[in-house]
């Protein structure tokens, strides 16, 4: 992994987890914008699924579905609707993963959350229901963009993109609401700008 | 960290994040019901943010905000608007952190996105300001509660509360949302349920 232009402070040795998985998680990691062409395989795939299903959803709602966009005739289909910032490293991505909430998530329930038989009732309402499937699968992105560098490969997270374009074009079926589509692979050359700044823990974090 | 009903796969060996912080985050952490009396203290929270401040945001916009609620005056001003299955362990964990989303984080965007100075400018709309910071203090959701693991303690977060209450009673401004409300420490005796199942990898991940 490339290092970058974010050392550790002191405060590092604070947590349980050592330096070396931090560094591959928070601060080597970076949104990449170039990608090599090595191939991220399926297995790769599957691992960081293996990893990243057991991190908590509300009521174990695990509404985050991924479509891999791997042929070049699915990338193009992506591509045109991608922000025209982002279609130049969508098309050259090893792998894309188009994230989406699954609207109908609740029909998992009973096996799911098989302690709570009636679960699936509290979301008959479409609109609540559209409104907790985002909320949780947008918290498991945040998993899945750990998991996929927690393979040693980088993510570049995008939403600028026409979400309605891309849910038409692949999920005609208006099941799903898209969170976010994602390049994979291993970085480039420059594959990333200057880190931006972080907001000082003293206005992030306050005190009732 | 106790060792839980989550044996890791052959998979684990796939990804380049060893396999005892993999458990660390995703394995043998879970979600906490009870906790010991050991106190959260204020290096632990910052050595946590120290970490997490380092995940990606759309636009580097970092809108999520923790409130953290420590003084039993607070603590009593929280717990009436949880859920009454969230109040008597919301009462009694070490720290409790409300998690917020800044409807105004794009104050910040001139200091924490300074290469495009008018960037500010995209979010004037209230609405769709409200969506965007609610949607990436979500996935930071995600990136804090696997750093409350990385530092070796137990999140037990809570979507089961009254947040228009919880909302008038910490931030009377408006100027937040609340994403979720997180219990912190030591998990205690008997802290969580049988693991729940796991969607199959077949059902969550398929092919364009």
């Amino acid at each position: 992994m490339t290092v970058t232009d974010t050392p550790a402070t002191a405060l590092h040795e604070v947590l349980e987890l050592g330096k070396d998985a931090q560094d591959l998680l928070f601060r080597s990691a970076r949104t990449a914008n170039t990608f090599t062409d090595e191939p991220v395989t399926d297995e790769q795939v599957r691992a960081i699924y293996d990893l990243v299903q057991w991190a908590p959803t509300s009521m174990n709602t695990q509404p985050m579905r991924v479509t891999l966009v791997r042929s070049p005739e699915a990338r193009e289909r992506l591509v045109q609707h991608m922000a025209p910032g982002n279609q130049a490293k969508t098309a050259a991505a090893p792998l894309v993963a188009v994230v989406t909430a699954d609207r109908e998530f609740h029909e998992t329930l009973p096996e799911v959350f098989p302690h709570a038989p009636n679960a699936k009732d509290m979301f008959a309402d479409p609109d609540g229901r559209a409104a907790f499937s985002k909320f949780n699968a947008s918290i498991q992105l945040g998993y899945l963009i750990l998991g996929i560098r927690a393979a040693g490969l980088a993510a570049g997270p995008m939403t600028g993109l026409d979400a309605a374009g891309v849910e038409q074009e692949f999920f005609p079926e208006g099941d799903r609401q898209v969170v976010a589509v994602v390049n994979i692979g291993r970085p480039g050359p420059d594959a990333w700008f200057p880190r931006s700044p972080r907001l000082p823990f003293e206005r992030v974090v306050t005190e009732a």
